[in-house]
């Protein structure tokens, strides 16, 4: 593939199959899964730094275990196995800066890879790294949700959709927004207890205050960007937590954290997470058998009309691509 | 009523109905639940001292408003309400040695009564002053429990059963012991993932090892006194915690916390708990409609019958009194 | 007095004195101290709303116990004691738009009263309410404050000296900005390890991530109000806290809270805090008997001097007026 | 050296310096210090079985890198390194099972060093990995201490005289005990706030009770075994935690946590600490310039009697060999 090229600029190529080295694992790929940051990849908008040409895209992907290197005891030859964001100490992602999973073959630290609960498939389980880690990381850390208590989430991509059926399995009430009627019903489908139609209700912090008795919500999950936040800020009620996740980069509206202060509410902001929320997520997954929401599976060879089909933004839940 | 007679001491009474002062509600008694600490009281066994004859029994209760005395807004005639074991913020309890709520008309303070919520019954809110408190301070206090974490809780009463429903309803994993394979076979149909029948695994932190690949449970919920402690230092995992509720005064069996040591796990005691545990209590249990299970329910003039039935230890839930 | 007409409206007048009801105590007011809040307040500016002609103002006071009403038998006639900023359950502040401490007489609910330290005179006792609980909130909830990490605070008034003092008596290292190198010089003097002038150093979050390994620091204290919030967006470091105090209600400057997502950092924002802060705050004071910084000390006949000298913004610590 | 053979069974002897290999570090061992686990080890009866011979005894040491393998880019020839007790993932320990610091070199995982902060020599940086990090945690984590809370230490070792050093750095108040009155009027000339000699005033706990109002003890870090932990149970005050650190392993008394239970307390295991412990340890110490208390120090070729001087117990802080 190609960096910084677009969507045309990705390119099948062929590779060597790499060998691991001692403590690396070499993972035949099944599935991978698409987010934004993608498409941010590609487009040489990543804050990350431009993309390197070559660089083997997508950061979120699973797979069976091919080979081990030396000193491996933990995996084996045939173990279902899916990868992290970021590999080891390192900030740096996979997909961009390092060599992503869009690929046949892919080596990474014995410590980069967990266990894929054994009730899901490899597309479901590709799901996982990036917005299943980052809806985990939103709920259960920082401030952790307790059962009863209220979390909104804003629109209906990976991420929240995650974090709508994460908050129902903690026994949490969730309220959605959208502008699309259509994705909201499905949303309800899916167990949302409210839904808001945004473009009907712009101030839809006063229904979520309504909702909660005049408080507003435990937590509010903020993915939606530029503009979501001055709501944000007076849809937490005291105490509250609104988790930042996400493109917020250029200042839009008011954005002062005036609001927070009366009401001794936080904010914090979420950037993915680490092995201790990727483990703690799994658990979860796998004690409820949770089935993740993929919105579309594509094929290994229309990777870019799966990348075509994320930036329509049609999607609830998540865009896969199986290997 | 008499203290400390026994349950043969137990007997009607006329009071004269009292009137609310100022921040009081008078409360038309409807249900209450039982307790082991009301046998204790009864029998003049309870460590909170001796019980003054004549005082009303029961700390569990729930109610209509009757009245509402001076400055009191929050509350009106009419309104469902449960109260709190402990009013405002002395420690010293309903039921002994404050009067109790087996009883047609009592006053509280106005903090010390909650509203019910609209799903349930009288008799299901009289369950939760005791009982569902204790669960929910056990659960979601000190180490917060999290999806996808394994819980034990040792006996089916009150409130090892609320703590069954309540860690379901968090996403979290539930193993149940009992001596009896009627009383587990009841606690599988309410969602417990896993029953052990002591009796037969009288080391049953084995099989919780196992259950939790060798590394042990997230919580044990410890309510059935002494005997059982030795096992639950082995069954807690690293970084975990050991819930200590109940009657446990008599040393027997090695009761040293060294097992707790190397695991870096912790041990709390659980006195029943304060407004805001109660609180978030009535908010799950709300917002997941949550029926709290009643084995068997007695009319007010059968008080004593609930008495000997609850000492005779066949229930699996609560004992409950009709007024 | 008289409120909203600016400080040439603070008018002394005669009042009978009051009595306590149940539950009360009257109190004989001895000293005050002043906050910025109490400038906004008379220029009818304070968030709060208007303030009402003929309230009694300031909110910060200390006195001693001259009666008590029934049912009192935590305090007794003679008892130091000093008031909270809020009184109850209720957020209304003294001050605005409840009755103040600017007077001879005044009677405050049990609940609402503290005992002071016995090493701290009635003028120091005065600076705890606001400055002192704000900055105790600050520090030692959310992210609590451990020994050696790194505080950042902005500007030298009541509740930054506070800050410095009780980073200080905790063990953790703080860094100081001013504008002033007099105020800078004279906060070094009181244990700051690092002191910035943010007039030489506009970017003063790159002085302190070179103090801090290039990190950040762990906790910023915002004090400032608009314009400061993107530096302290910068110079918290990973899984740091930002405190917001004050006000800050206008948009200027890049407000986004990006940089904090990138860092898993935090903001929360601070009003004060309730009776279990003071309560540590008063035992921390008094273990370590830790000296408030009292600027500057007016008489009760010149407290419109004191107002004015507060405007002036010449102060390091608190300005008091003896009563 | 020979294990399990007693202190006589501390043998010199010549060994090939060993190379560091990939992510190794070679050290150039300059001090370490001794534990209470060390004489267990040589004894044989260490809890983590029996010692192999010719294992490098002592876990506790620092030194200067003397080679760095391949691939290590944090730490350089010269630098000052302390070891951590445990190294990497896994319990085992330096000392046993894994070879020890007693020696001239000793080659560590990189991730197994951190540097020594500037004011402390190498006698002092060796005292840390255990006792230092014991009793950090036992402060800091779980229920962390704030400025003005109570902690009881029981005797005067080495961790309970870290104990008193930090819990004063962080603004606490300490109390302190002992059979000794040379031990206490030491441990007062360090800053211990109040001192009770254990054999005048067996129950202790009533002491503590007085000092603090009746309630008890914030943090009680019960260090002396059998015996003790009864009267830590009483003296530990309401939401307080009893900090269970070294051999406790037969039953003894009254070990029941029921007085736990009623006062909403805790307790919790200490096994040492992570890296993370020990980073926040080192930054406080380096913020505060702590220095540790060294009792004696022995040359390398008098390790025996360093042995036996730990063993004779007249020692107040830590016992050190120079190497």
């Amino acid at each position: 593939s190609k960096g910084s090229t677009g969507i045309d600029g990705l390119q099948p190529s062929e590779r060597e199959t790499p060998t691991p080295a001692a403590g690396q694992v070499l993972v035949r790929m099944r599935a991978a899964s698409l987010n934004f940051r993608d498409l941010a990849v590609v487009n040489g908008k990543y804050i990350g730094g431009p993309v390197l040409k070559d660089t083997i895209p997508l950061s979120d992907g699973a797979g069976e275990v091919a080979e081990v290197g030396p000193g491996v005891k933990e995996l084996a030859v045939g173990d279902r196995v899916v990868a992290m964001f970021t590999q080891g100490d390192s900030p740096a992602a996979l997909g961009s800066p390092l060599d992503g999973v869009l690929t046949e073959y892919a080596v990474f630290d014995r410590k980069g890879l967990l266990r894929v609960p054994d009730h899901m498939s490899f597309e479901e389980a590709a799901t996982l790294p990036c917005a299943g880690v980052t809806a985990w990381n939103a709920l259960f850390h920082g401030r952790p949700l307790k059962p009863g208590e209220t979390v909104v989430t804003l629109g209906t991509g990976g991420v929240s959709i995650y974090v709508l059926q994460l908050a129902k399995l903690a026994g949490a009430r969730i309220i959605i927004t959208s502008s699309s009627n259509a994705k909201l019903a499905k949303a309800q489908s899916m167990g949302a207890d409210h839904v808001i139609n945004y473009k009907n209700e712009p101030e839809w912090e006063n229904r979520v205050r309504e909702l909660t008795n005049g408080l507003g919500a435990d937590k509010v999950v903020d993915l939606a960007g530029v503009g979501t936040l001055p709501h944000s800020y007076k849809a937490v009620g005291p105490g509250g937590e609104v988790l930042v996740i996400g493109v917020l980069s250029r200042p839009e509206g008011d954005l002062s954290p005036y609001p927070l202060m009366m009401k001794g509410a936080s904010l914090r902001g979420i950037f993915v997470g680490g092995r201790e929320h990727f483990e703690g997520l799994i658990r979860a997954v796998a004690v409820n058998r949770l089935k993740p929401v993929i919105d579309k599976s594509f094929s290994f060879s229309e990777a870019p009309r799966a990348y075509e089909y994320l930036k329509s933004a049609q999607h609830v839940g998540k865009v896969v691509i199986s290997i």
